[in-house]
């Protein structure tokens, strides 16, 4: 998904984070954007515990294949640099108002590939995030077998994260990518409808699998990549997304546990110039950007 | 790119990873496909070189940048290594005839990445190759500042590439996906045109640069984002692919030093099937697949 309305209010817009965080790379960029103004604390600094989005009731029981045979979770050390490295890749992140259209605050992800440091904290984050919320190992002992990622920004961090847990990495695409044998699940868009496609042997029954990507919002294109790893056998073990628009309640689509790594968006709104949740919400569907897809989905 | 017209004589089916090197893997799959046929030796073992593409002359003089100040290239040990690596992940590629249109040999990489084995496999070798091409140091030492990387197949190794290499990872994207400022190129293709941008910030002056994707075939979009580099200041030191395919001279296009890391097609065709090199050249243009891009460039 591409497009993210948030109040701008809750979410100022961070400087570069080379100006923000330590960092001696040479490739980070001066600043472009104002700090954050005072008062506005980070959201990760009032969450030290790093499972920001524990499961719910409803699918709590899907993380026991996940934990039999798993490894204690994470210790109180790497909670603590869980919290330090959510700290500085929310910082990370930039906010663009009014794109891809008008009223839209766009959260751009780039910066943190762009980094070496912010990028290598985000795999670091999310290795340690997942060992925690599904009762796995760290590294390449995580019984994780597959991580599914959706294009195409579920690519920038899936398959780096699939080599780290000792899983391979399989894309969810959109129709007439892939070729040979697919298994195809269509979801409602706003107008009409998408498709998206797996290699029917690229799950074997029974695997342990992970579906990723970098934002959660309406939920549906991420409902679409599970209910392709079930068609295949896959056994799904949840999803984890860099961040969520908590307000669109996207996670009611999914039936197996989510963890999202940063926090996005409180359930309830402060919205500055006149908006109503309503018109955010509104705002929040998908849209047809100038690349001719629908941003609001899976651009 | 897409669909990659290859002789089916000259680049059997190979058997899945699986079948065809030792593998404990525990995602590894079930063979899809035949064994090559005998007599039709695998290409990478004439080459046991790593560098099988050198840098040609116009552009030799371009990685002097980047070689100095860099460490010895790759050892004869690591060149050994490399061999080995391009053997496997050479028969860890399937291809799919006919698709996405007639004609159309596609070559699917996907099961390298759904092999944990052959997916660190491929990291390894783009590492060692990078290396030795660019004669800078393996790992985070490289002296590369900047992978970019092409929508969306280039998502799939870049990031993870530029991670090992101590570099940032940049998108080129479609026009419309990126916010903020951003420079754009327009670049031809069988129907009209297509735009691809990068944000101005992304790269700094005087950075070392390189360009990855999974396949050059005509170089069209390879050739914008070398020039989206140049724009904005960057030193594009070279491109570096997965596969090429030679006959379509795509390397023609790029002012900048071209390396693959597995021989796709050789010059001269050994044509069944009563077509003619011409015939597969323009099969080898862009066409419009079922998900609406076309296929022979950018999906």
């Amino acid at each position: 998904m591409s497009a993210q309305p948030v109040s701008a209010d809750q979410h100022p817009p961070h400087g570069h984070p080379a100006n923000t965080a330590p960092s001696t790379q040479k490739s980070d960029k001066p600043s472009t954007a104002s700090h954050p103004p005072a008062g506005k604390p980070d959201p990760t600094e009032t969450a030290p515990h790093p499972k920001l989005h524990g499961p719910d009731g409803k699918t709590g029981g899907r993380i026991e294949d996940a934990a039999q045979g798993g490894l204690p979770a994470a210790s109180a050390a790497s909670a603590s640099e869980l919290a330090s490295l959510k700290m500085s890749l929310r910082n990370g992140l930039r906010q663009f108002p009014d794109f891809p259209s008008p009223g839209i605050l766009f959260e751009d992800i780039m910066p943190i590939f762009a980094s070496h440091t912010l990028h290598t904290s985000l795999i670091r984050a999310l290795e340690l995030q997942i060992a925690d919320v599904f009762h796995t190992a760290i590294g390449e002992k995580s019984e994780i077998d597959v991580v599914v990622g959706l294009e195409s920004r579920g690519f920038l961090f899936g398959p780096t994260l699939a080599l780290r847990l000792g899983a391979g990495f399989v894309p969810v695409r959109k129709r007439g990518k892939l070729p040979g044998d697919c298994a195809t699940e269509t979801f409602k868009k706003e107008y009409g409808e998408d498709v998206f496609q797996v290699q029917s042997d690229a799950i074997q029954k029974g695997q342990k699998v992970i579906v990723v990507d970098d934002i959660i919002a309406t939920g549906g294109s991420a409902a679409a990549a599970g209910n392709l790893v079930r068609k295949l056998g896959g056994n799904l073990v949840g999803y984890v997304f860099m961040m969520e628009l908590d307000f669109l309640k996207g996670r009611e689509k999914l039936d197996a546990p989510v963890h999202t790594l940063l926090s996005g968006q409180e359930e309830k709104l402060d919205l500055p110039l006149g908006r109503t949740k309503e018109s955010a919400q509104e705002a929040a569907k998908p849209v047809t950007d100038a690349g001719g897809s629908l941003a609001g989905e899976k651009p």
